[in-house]
């Protein structure tokens, strides 16, 4: 039996996103500033954000109007399809449903745009002409500059080096929104040349990256600094995800057992789930599952503290699980979610059971990438791959329970800029890493020491 | 102001395919078997397709039923999006309205799984169990593997040898489908090994590869040969592009005044096109455009006459635009669109004047892509690009006359698997090169002597 989508007319387009601030079970500890210990205000974080941003991150809202502006880009490939994998259901033989929402037909390729979107939009109308900031294999940075370019805001990524080189197409795509790309670290700021000074060879990480694109942000008039992930204002933009998932399981009558996404910094995760919160506090029998990789397994081997979101200490301190603010991950790893923490809003849920997390080493992630693309068509990026994997395990013991659960999970983007992790699959070339708890534990202890509370 | 989708509900996807041949106001000569110089019956081409496709090649039928099984694959992205292009209108400044076809969210990133859906169920309805084909830089081979993969058949690629050391991703994605993929000419086949003989560094040509998969699929009794473009059938099932196209335009009460596609085989430029040809016979004021690159100049430069598909003259003679079956496109071109003819319907329409040609060298192309995508958001392939520069000369020319025309385009593809091309062309590395008149007139000497009428 063929996999089907399910429709969602453009005119049921959500209208609002959805701020889990005002039903969260717990809140997480206040941002510190790293120099006086006392938790930010808005005017510490203005050198960098736009007010609107600023406004959002703390907003306890639960509803906020998207603007028709944004709206209309969203209407450019929104609604994004929900399928009912009947395929897939048949080869892995579950009693399961199974539904994928699928957020790579976005002219970027991933649900990345839901936010840039909105950043580049709040910035603009506030006057910023350039925006700065950072990306790893360059699934964000690609989706900002798309932003800027729709917005007219110039744009300048540092991308991780090792990216830069290996990965030059998402590269080449930035460029052809015509953002600047500097591989980072780079002698463009202090934070890139004090790495460069003590090692020349660097790699870069994400943590320097954003060390890179916050000095530019904070030092230059007519510059904000963008974040792809991590921070509330980013998790609320993405909701829309998780909106449109729930008028379309509506339609079908369905209603979801657990919602599964991948998690590297947590939104893509955290758009999928947060809508679905209000239900489970209500008292439905609801599952979250967050997914991770072995090599960066931040919410399962991290711990729970006041860290750093960078590498150069200049971010305010933010609760969340950490594996230092000085990881970084190995170069063998091909699936992307390399950030050192974990939102703090999904962080908080995790701790308090939750959201649960799983984590995998890379050979069976690609195994169920190709599986799923043999089977459902779409080549899968490898961060999505993470959720598909789990989804599979979900699948294969409601097999052996022989319950038909409704399992939903979020196929954040597509695998066009990843072959090359692909052919390193299929010629076997790939190693199943798993970073070892000893140098987790080396890292943890350069935490700065604030009371998590 | 942005630019919008014009809607089309599941619902109203096309349930047949439409057939020119009834319509056509003249028709091309019959396919000659190149031994007897008689026409070919479906006896001589039984070897190579399935009876139904053979059929459907000489068919008078107007409309033919799309089977069920192909809808529901179709669905998984069709009806593909229409964009009325406000912004791009804006940007050019021209009084005309433009519209384009985004046929780039099919799994496979182009037009081409119009076809290779219809040609893989009917080839496993009669109980073939592999097929052969040939690619260039691969966007036939992927949509062919992935048709293959959701049929249950095996599928073996001869892949064009330079594209595939060039261009090892769309390799990658046909291996993740499951396919086969052999760089040609390789020694599997006869004429492989013939030309490999003459010339070991052969950097393979469409023409080339062709000759290797269909005598692939004529030396195996489970195998039959897929051709990707030029053949009646495989306009036939493109001819949805144009049929939505229409159903489209009409629910924004709009009328095309000319339609414009890139032309290689003729596929996507018919697609887009054949479905308006009865509204042109009927009186209403449409131009067809067919754009191709200077450097494969078959419609402009080209003779019309018999030849070969194919390098190793194994293929029955057509009636085309041919630059001679041994044509070979220079290295430097990056744009695709490089096989030596053109479909025998494209043809003769061009050459009765229904259809009109324009060819462009590629820093223009390219510049037009980068331009779109800085504009509209999406990543055009360079193939669609040709469209692309077309549809800016078009509203430009509106510009200088002051008339508000509705110029339609087909943008076949993205450009995700091309991006070296766009590196390239950033750096100005791009030669805008004309194959030259003298060159193609020694390669039209070969021709077979068959009266063309």
């Amino acid at each position: 039996m063929i996999t089907k989508k399910v429709n969602l007319d453009e005119r049921e387009l959500p209208k609002a996103w959805y701020n889990i601030m005002p039903d969260m079970p717990v809140m997480p500890g206040p941002t510190i500033h790293p120099g006086t210990g006392q938790p930010i205000g808005p005017d510490d974080l203005a050198p960098i954000f736009p007010m609107r941003l600023i406004e959002q991150e703390v907003s306890q809202e639960r509803w906020i109007d998207i603007p028709e502006e944004i709206l209309d880009i969203y209407r450019l490939w929104r609604p994004t399809p929900l399928y009912r994998a009947y395929h897939l259901e048949e080869v892995l033989g579950t009693p399961a449903k199974i539904y994928y929402k699928y957020e790579g037909v976005s002219p970027a390729g991933s649900h990345k745009p839901n936010t840039s979107i909105a950043q580049a939009y709040y910035n603009q109308k506030e006057g910023v002409k350039r925006l700065a900031t950072e990306t790893g294999a360059g699934q964000w940075g690609s989706a900002l500059s798309l932003a800027c370019k729709l917005f007219g805001l110039e744009c300048t990524v540092y991308m991780v080096k090792v990216s830069y080189h290996q990965k030059p197409y998402r590269r080449s795509m930035m460029q052809v929104w015509g953002s600047e790309v500097i591989p980072s670290p780079s002698d463009r700021t202090n934070a890139g040349r004090g790495i460069l000074s003590r090692d020349p060879d660097s790699p870069g990480s994400l943590g320097i990256a954003i060390s890179e694109a916050v000095e530019d942000a904070a030092t230059r008039e007519d510059t904000k600094y963008s974040l792809g992930s991590v921070l509330n204002h980013v998790l609320l933009h993405q909701s829309i995800i998780g909106l449109e998932v729930k008028e379309q399981l509506r339609k079908v009558g369905d209603k979801p057992s657990v919602l599964i996404g991948s998690c590297g910094g947590g939104s893509n995760f955290a758009g999928l789930a947060f809508p679905f919160m209000p239900e489970k506090a209500a008292g439905e029998d609801i599952r979250f599952v967050a997914v991770e990789p072995t090599s960066c397994p931040t919410l399962t081997k991290g711990v729970y503290a006041y860290d750093f979101g960078d590498t150069a200490q200049m971010t305010p301190l933010m609760p969340m699980y950490t594996l230092g603010h000085d990881f970084v991950p190995p170069g063998i790893h091909a699936g992307g979610l390399r950030y050192h923490a974990d939102s703090p809003l999904v962080s908080i849920l995790h701790r308090e059971g939750i959201v649960e997390a799983v984590a995998y080493t890379q050979n069976p992630v690609f195994q169920a990438a190709v599986t799923f693309a043999q089977v459902e068509g779409i080549i899968p990026a490898p961060e999505s791959a993470h959720a598909i994997k789990a989804a599979f395990d979900e699948a294969l013991r409601c097999k052996e329970t022989g319950k038909e659960e409704v399992i939903v999970f979020n196929l954040s983007g597509h695998g066009h800029f990843d072959m090359a992790a692909y052919d390193a699959f299929l010629a076997g070339e790939l190693e199943d890493y798993t970073y070892p708890q000893e140098k987790i534990a080396e890292s943890l202890k350069k935490l700065p020491k604030v009371d998590i509370g």
